[in-house]
């Protein structure tokens, strides 16, 4: 019998990137476990028949895990598509929008300005509010939403990772709410009937790419014309429990394994404590860093899970020192979006508050030496 | 120190399943050992950003080995997009279906029915042939084939899985070849200049589920109508390369581990080989079985790839204790389709000659005893 090596310890990397992003570490363990055998089936998950009994019960704890988590109406589906917010921004008009009725839009920036790009094409809609000329540094105030009377839907962008900003409470609306929720589902407690539907690509703080979660008022889904592609319509997976094609198993698999962590960590009360604790001492460091560091973001708009800011005032040079040494320190993913430059530090729900530490830690020795 | 117990030996099963369908071992393997942090990132694959130079190497290598495998020409695109077949059966007419210029079909089962139905409720289409009244137990005859004079594309799946058939020669057509090429892409040599776009879902020769594959004439992609939904429009991810939206990351890396592993055994000519002596050792044992095996292909249409047969006449409770036997000897996904029944072995890339000589020495077994 050999003697084994001591185990060598895995290199991680605090990571801070905004999506694909971060996953909890015991998740990738189980499923680094699971990978060759899947709980005694001799096979992968990849490799299972989506059709097995052993596919459809992680299909099923999937839907019921994040039906507890989010508590999710008995009235609403729950269903796992495939393309993304970028397919969301078409599907949603083709099922939900009626004739004559314009798509009211909350627009907040870059995603929903891609949003409003796929409206442009074939529906009615109407800019209800806009903080464009606030350089997206906000989200609209109650008083500046301009709603339609008869609208097919009020849309919005719950969480804005470019500019850094989030809603902190919901626009008041009687026309169905639909939110890309993308990059803050299931990071804080919501309130779900309060919504007709909620889209959200699982990248960011529910797994790994490749999966959309659609969460959809059932008589919403009922909207849909007929002879729009079957694949397109919300109903077709509503019905088939998103099992109508091929899904995506082994992403739907690890969505279910980081709802089951979610839950192990106090739920999303728990998930909402640890992402204002991040949030707090990242916001605070800018904040108290005498103007060395400098978020654009209006406080009551300031996003819990994607931070931007500018280093010594938006000096170019300097900003690539940071980000570089960032790197060098094992700090991952601090460059801002690449239409906007700067920084940004997203702080999904597996991202640690160690991992904020060790980047505070990195920015106030940055000061120390260049400020 | 700890002395370290002795690996517990990995539990495989032998896995006939349709698809999602066998990975290669040591491309699992990959995966498992580059789960925590792929090489010196400090990340899994799953955890990168798509827009990092890592995700981009990652993507752009998974095109290079298909460009080789498959000899893609220089004008073709070749694109990774979500949705699977089933969304490629509206996609394919939204983009090139060309005004009052028919769509040609072959029809030859579940899959093309499928096609069918989407293209039933927007466009103009011609069934320039159909096996049905043969039950689909073989592929059209040239001389059965009747293409209209002015087609936008000739559309074909050339090999049915729930049928059990594959085309061996293509049928000529002057108008594009468009094919579904699902479950038989990458298992032998093909001459992609021959068709005007090729699509395939990956989750049987080319990786997990989540990943579909389009190559595409780079002047087809230029029909579509521009007010077509930009992530629904080929020329999107072909000027994009697959990056105009979050990719399924982790499902692109496996197929590339999965194209390295081809072209390692041998590239296509070694896949044929494979793929010829196991479908052979399978299709004798049927054949040399006195009839208590049959299978209802006709023999010039057998697919190398899922080979359906009955057991003894299709007795549908000698079938059920086939079936069951089979996963007690850990022959795993023996059932024929839901739709139609009896026993269906599916034998793509990554299942080996040892699987299928351990199925027909099971398959003896069984006659021997309930013969």
């Amino acid at each position: 019998m050999s003697t084994s090596a001591p185990a060598r310890p895995v290199h991680r990397a605090f990571n801070f990137n905004a999506g694909p992003a971060a996953l909890p570490l015991p998740v990738l363990e189980r499923i680094r476990e699971e990978l060759l055998d899947y709980r005694g089936t001799g096979m992968s998950v990849m490799e299972m028949s989506h059709r097995s009994h052993e596919y459809e019960a992680i299909n099923d704890a999937a839907e019921r895990n994040l039906r507890k988590l989010l508590a999710i109406p008995e009235d609403y589906a729950v269903i796992f598509v495939q393309g993304g917010g970028s397919l969301q921004f078409s599907s949603v008009p083709q099922n939900l929008a009626l004739p004559g009725k314009p798509i009211d839009v909350l627009h907040t920036g870059a995603w929903t300005a891609k949003a409003i790009g796929e409206l442009k094409k074939s529906f009615l809609y109407n800019i209800a509010a806009s903080t464009e000329a606030q350089q997206f540094t906000r989200v609209p105030r109650p008083e500046e939403i301009k709603l339609s009377a008869d609208a097919s839907y009020t849309y919005l962008c719950t969480n804005n990772t470019i500019e850094g900003t989030q809603y902190h409470s919901l626009p008041a609306s009687t026309a169905p709410l639909v939110a890309d929720m993308s990059s803050d589902i299931a990071s804080r407690p919501v309130d779900v009937s309060k919504f007709g539907l909620i889209f959200a690509g699982a990248q960011k703080n529910l797994g790994p790419s490749g999966v959309t979660l659609v969460i959809v008022r059932k008589d919403l889904a009922e909207r849909a014309d007929k002879n729009l592609p079957t694949i397109l319509q919300y109903r077709t997976h509503s019905k088939e429990k998103s099992l109508y094609h091929t899904p995506p198993t082994f992403a739907v698999y690890i969505l279910g394994l980081v709802t089951e962590w979610i839950a192990a960590e106090g739920a999303l009360p728990g998930m909402q404590k640890r992402n204002e604790a991040k949030a707090k001492l990242l916001y605070d460091t800018i904040d108290n860093s005498n103007g060395f560091y400098g978020c654009p973001v209006e406080k009551s708009s300031r996003s819990l899970m994607n931070v931007v800011f500018r280093v010594a005032g938006g000096d170019e040079a300097f900003e690539k020192e940071f980000v570089e040494g960032a790197a060098t320190a094992n700090l991952v993913g601090t460059p801002g979006h690449r239409s906007v430059g700067g920084t940004r530090i997203s702080l999904y729900n597996a991202v640690g508050l160690d991992a904020v530490e060790a980047l505070v830690a990195y920015m106030r020795e940055f000061q120390r030496t260049r400020g």
